[in-house]
């Protein structure tokens, strides 16, 4: 194993109720350290002892990170290791490069730990749901930022100080930028895109907006509607007729309906739906994060592998085929839904009207249209909207950010319609 | 493929798709019928001549019930057929003696759509979560159950008008015997118990109780204190730490706190929570039935199965290890969950008080009592219990039961508290 922090930590611990599995190695930055925990072997200063070793067979990867995380692996796989990993990161940037590689040397990556954490995502979409064309996984993939949103509803609280009251927890790092404006999320749609449609996709191309703007205002309003806040990450077929097309890759915080399963994930839970041509939706809820749901996942991991490594050549029946290019990605702007929009305007006559006459416009029906009790400034205008193209709410929202009687587009977010996207 | 019905016929039009697959032969009662698919195949009235093809490598059985499937699954083994089979009822009364069979043969039964439908459980508890010990098992089930009580507590119908409206839509059958009672969700039990601690249970030695009495009023009344009325199913270790020990294994209607996400299973939707030592709980929600979600769990065991059969010796890995002898029961009366209960009692002074000692000398602790507007015949008294043993609660209504003052018990229904069954 190469790292020993929280989910090192967390494997040593299933390890030691492990029968016919055993580390022989782990190799750590500070062979000092007090770890808290019976070490079941010798620790090491250095990685190449490890992958250099005839004799082990898996390498457990849990150091994260970019670098030094992928020349280790790199290497391993290069020494016929099959690999472990919880590295979304890694995987997210390097993926393609790091299967082609694996399949040129006969080995396999185990990445069930890298998404949605305990949440035994890859073995129900690669086992469970062979006989599906996968055409969307839709999900609410970040723990942080669910237990923020909650949190905001829940208490009333400002998305300040529910922020904090995470970091205080231990839920949100000091510089929460990674979970709160997406990153995080994005990085596992890439590692979702390669299981469910066969191809990584750069996290840079991911169309990303995080939850910094959400107020608990917005969250009550919402709530009237119907709808809960949620960061909703989702990779889909740009059209479902055609597996190994563009791929429609997006997160950003959405209106759940209340009846809807992803609603119900609360906390810092991960909630992840599947859609199958046969199957129709299937979603799983479950710890998305913590010590011992991703030591699980990892253990798991490599049990099966380990169970496997007395079936020849057995790396191909185990490893998701995926492709070694980067996945094409649909344009942000072509994604429909509904939309939900929060306008703080001046008092003025004929505001209403002029709004639809713009939305008209850009081909935008409204579905429901709410002034609210006028303030010092103006007036408060809620909209929702039947299903838009994403592209023509934009074109709109700058229209009417030229016109007088706007003073603010408080908040403008997506309203989660899964037959807008596309129906099972 | 034995049999041609409903969900054979989907898996005829999920195989259309499929390269690697091909049915060689499929066994119908009736040559003649019209069926609806273009048959990929030639179809047999004659069972042996598929059991006895030596070039068939996979019997797929979707012919449902005890006989004569049974006498074809056996005789299958025997010749050296892997098995997928939709077949719960035969699962569970005859679990333990098919797998015995399959494992002196060498060979493998594959059993996802049995549970569940669509949803991957058996992939997810057997693969994905590998490294958990597993305590318990908790679900809704049963679709038509759910619709129904879905449909009671939406529009406010009775039982009885909710029944009728799944038999005119299909989800129920004209004789709702088998679902409405529990008998259904026993099976599956039976096969989860199997899966997720080793062992079968014998339907008849589980605890069952159906929906029969779950009235309108009772599902309102649940509503405002925050629950939902759900028909849940379940397995748990008696003693969380002693795996191999009795199983608790029980289905009957429980209330479930609206924020749980079991509540959150609605409609004909089977939902299932999976509680394991390290990864704590994930619920997994989709389709528990119909045609092409059954038929996907069908179609996915028979490519996973014939994508091993390369492998040399596959079946021990691919198989859950299963006991050959029947799993202990524990004792139904040593359940623990709070409880719900609906009295009618004469409107005479002192009857709470009564109530209060009843309850007081059986060691039950009430959370609280709400004593509702006196009718003609007298009151209705709504009580909430702390989690209490199911003995001594049938003694305390017992005794209830001898007091003039008590006219009716209206209803006693269980609630469902994961942590008085035992924390992860």
């Amino acid at each position: 194993m190469i790292g020993l922090g929280t989910v090192g930590v967390g494997v040593v611990r299933l390890l030691e109720q492990e029968r016919h599995l055993a580390l022989k190695k782990i190799a750590v930055r500070d062979l000092k350290k007090e770890r808290g925990v019976a070490l079941p072997c010798e620790l090491t200063a250095s990685v190449p002892e490890i992958i250099e070793d005839p004799e082990i067979e898996i390498v457990i990867e849990v150091m994260g990170g970019e670098q030094p995380a992928l020349d280790f692996i790199r290497r391993a796989i290069e020494r016929r290791k099959h690999v472990v990993t919880a590295n979304k990161e890694l995987l997210a940037k390097h993926g393609p490069e790091l299967f082609a590689l694996a399949r040129d040397n006969g080995v396999a990556i185990f990445f069930e730990a890298s998404v949605a954490g305990g949440i035994p995502l890859i073995s129900t979409i690669h086992k469970g749901l062979e006989a599906n064309r996968i055409s969307a996984v839709i999900g609410i993939l970040n723990g942080t930022t669910n237990f923020i949103l909650s949190r905001m509803e829940e208490e009333g609280e400002s998305y300040q100080s529910a922020l904090a009251r995470a970091q205080k927890l231990g839920f949100a790092e000091a510089d929460p930028t990674n979970d709160v404006d997406g990153h995080d999320v994005a990085y596992k749609l890439s590692i979702l895109s390669a299981l469910a449609h066969g191809r990584f996709v750069r996290p840079e191309s991911i169309y990303r907006q995080g939850i910094r703007k959400v107020s608990a205002a917005d969250i009550a309003q919402a709530r009237e509607f119907g709808y809960r806040v949620k960061l909703v990450g989702m990779t889909c077929l740009a059209d479902p007729d055609s597996a190994g097309g563009a791929l429609s890759v997006r997160v950003h915080p959405m209106l759940v309906p209340l009846s809807h399963p992803l609603a119900a994930v609360s906390g810092s839970n991960n909630g992840i739906l599947v859609r199958g041509h046969a199957v129709g939706e299937i979603t799983m809820v479950g710890p998305g994060a913590g010590q011992m749901p991703t030591a699980s996942a990892v253990v798991g991991d490599a049990i099966n592998l380990a169970s496997a490594l007395a079936l020849p050549d057995f790396a191909s029946y185990f490893q998701p085929e995926i492709d070694p290019t980067w996945a094409a990605t649909a344009e942000p702007g072509d994604f429909r839904c509904p939309f939900y929009l929060n306008l703080s305007v001046s008092d003025v006559p004929g505001v209403i009207g002029q709004i639809g006459t713009i939305f008209g416009n850009h081909d935008i029906s409204i579905q429901s249209i709410i002034q609210r009790g006028v303030q010092d400034r103006g007036a408060s205008v809620i909209i929702l909207t039947q299903a838009v193209l994403d592209s023509n709410m934009a074109s709109a929202l700058a229209e009417l950010q030229q016109r007088d009687f706007l003073l603010e587009i408080v908040n403008a977010m997506r309203i989660f319609q899964p037959e807008a996207i596309h129906a099972p």
